[in-house]
C-alpha cells in the first residue's frame, strides 16, 4: 500500500495558533489543503473533532494518517518531517532549548495577560491586567534585543521558532489595543518588537496569510458578535 | 577560555518535575552535582532565583554558563546535547509529535485533576475533580495500551520521553490516594500503568533517585505540614 502523505490544514482565520502553522509549512514551501474551519467557537467539523478528539482544536496538521495537533507542536513536526532548509528551529541545544522556553511563556505568560485584559470585569481588573501585559511584551522585547543582534529577526537575519511563536500574540495584542484604546507596543518600551512586527508581517511566507490589523478587529467582533 | 562544562542540577526532592532531569541525566550518563533546593515552597536559594528568574522554581539546569528550566525542555535538552545512546525521543517525527503531545497532556489535564483534587473545598468538588483524575488516567492506560505494543515501555522495550513525562505524575497520585483514600490507579481500569509504574521505579537509572511512595508521602506532609 502506497504511503499517503496528503497534507491538510485544518486551521481558523481568527485562530492566531493557526497562523503558526501556516507559516512553517510556506517557509518549507510544503504544499496542502487549507481547510478552514467554519465557526470554531460553535458547531465543530466532525473532521476536527475526529483529529483532535483531546482538545477540539484547531490547528490540527493532517498528514497523512496520523494528526498533529497544538500549534507549536505542529510547527517542530513540519521542521523535522520537512528537513531541507531553511531550518525553523535553531541548530544548538543551547539555543533550541531557548527558543521553546520563551515559545512556551508566550502562551503561558503572554496569552494569560491578554486574557485578563479582554475578560477583565472593571476597569480596575483591566489596568492591573494591562500592565501585566506591557511588563510581558517588555519581557519579550529584552529578549529580542539579546538575541537578534540587529539581524531582524529572534534568532538572527531568517525567520525561526520563536518568531513564530511570538507572532501569534499580535493580532490578539492588536485587537485589544483597538477595543482598550491602550497602546501596548510602543516606541518608548518595545521599539524592537514594532520593527520586527512590521518586517514579519511584510515577510513572504506570512504576508499572504496573515490578517492585517483592521482584518483581525473584524474577525473579533464577528467572533464575539460586537457591533 | 576554555569552555565551562561542568553540569548542575538545581532540584527538589519533593519535585515529581525534578525527577524528569535526574532520569534523563542517568540515562544519559551525564555526570552532575545535584544541588537540593532547601524549600522550595519558602525562602528560595540565590541560584535559583538567578537562574530561573521567570518562574523561580526547580528544576534548573545549568550547563556551564547557561540555564535551562522547565522539566520537559530540560529533557530535551538533556537528549539533543548528549546525543550518544540512548536515545531519548523517539526517532521518526510523527512519534516525537505524539511523544510531545501526550507530554503536554500530562503536564496540562493530568496535573490539573491532581491540583483539583488536593485543593477541593469540599467532599463533592473532591468526587468530581477525582472523576476527571480518573478519565485521565485512563485516557493515558489507552496510549499506553496502544504504543507500548507489550514491550514494557511507551515507545517499545526503552524508557524513552513519554515515560519520563508520565512518570511525574506517579508520586503526585500516590500522595493523594493515601490522603484521599481512594485508589486511582486500578488493576480494572488501569493495568497497563501499574506494570509500566513498577518497571519504571525498578530501572537503574530511576530506582536511586525516585522516592518510594512512603517517601513521597512523608516529603508531602512535611511540605504542608500535615501531622
Amino acid at each position: 500500500m502506497a504511503q499517503n502523505d496528503t497534507v491538510k490544514l485544518l486551521g481558523s482565520k481568527s485562530s492566531p495558533f493557526s497562523l503558526r502553522a501556516r507559516v512553517a509549512l510556506h517557509l518549507k514551501s510544503v504544499k496542502y489543503e487549507y481547510l478552514e474551519e467554519p465557526d470554531v467557537l460553535k458547531a465543530k467539523s466532525e473532521l476536527l473533532l475526529k483529529s483532535n478528539p483531546i482538545y477540539k482544536k484547531v490547528p490540527v496538521l493532517i498528514h497523512g494518517d496520523i494528526s498533529i495537533c497544538e500549534s507549536l507542536s505542529i510547527v517542530q513536526y513540519v521542521d523535522e518531517a520537512w528537513p531541507s532548509e531553511p531550518t525553523i528551529l535553531p541548530s544548538l541545544p543551547k539555543d533550541r532549548a531557548a527558543a521553546r522556553f520563551w515559545a512556551q511563556y508566550v502562551d503561558d505568560k503572554c496569552f494569560e495577560s491578554v486574557d485578563a485584559v479582554a475578560g477583565a470585569k472593571d476597569d480596575e481588573g483591566r489596568m492591573a491586567a494591562a500592565g501585566k501585559l506591557m511588563e510581558c511584551l517588555v519581557t519579550v522585547e529584552d529578549v529580542f534585543q539579546k538575541n537578534s543582534k540587529g539581524l531582524g529577526f529572534f534568532g538572527g537575519e531568517n525567520i525561526g521558532y520563536l518568531d513564530i511563536a511570538c507572532a501569534a500574540i499580535l493580532g490578539p495584542v492588536s485587537v485589544i489595543e483597538v477595543f482598550s484604546g491602550v497602546k501596548f507596543l510602543r516606541q518608548e518600551t518595545t521599539p524592537g518588537l514594532i520593527q520586527w512586527a512590521e518586517r514579519f508581517r511584510a515577510h513572504e511566507a506570512v504576508k499572504p496569510y496573515m490578517p492585517t490589523v483592521e482584518e483581525f478587529v473584524a474577525l473579533a467582533k464577528q467572533k464575539f458578535s460586537v457591533q
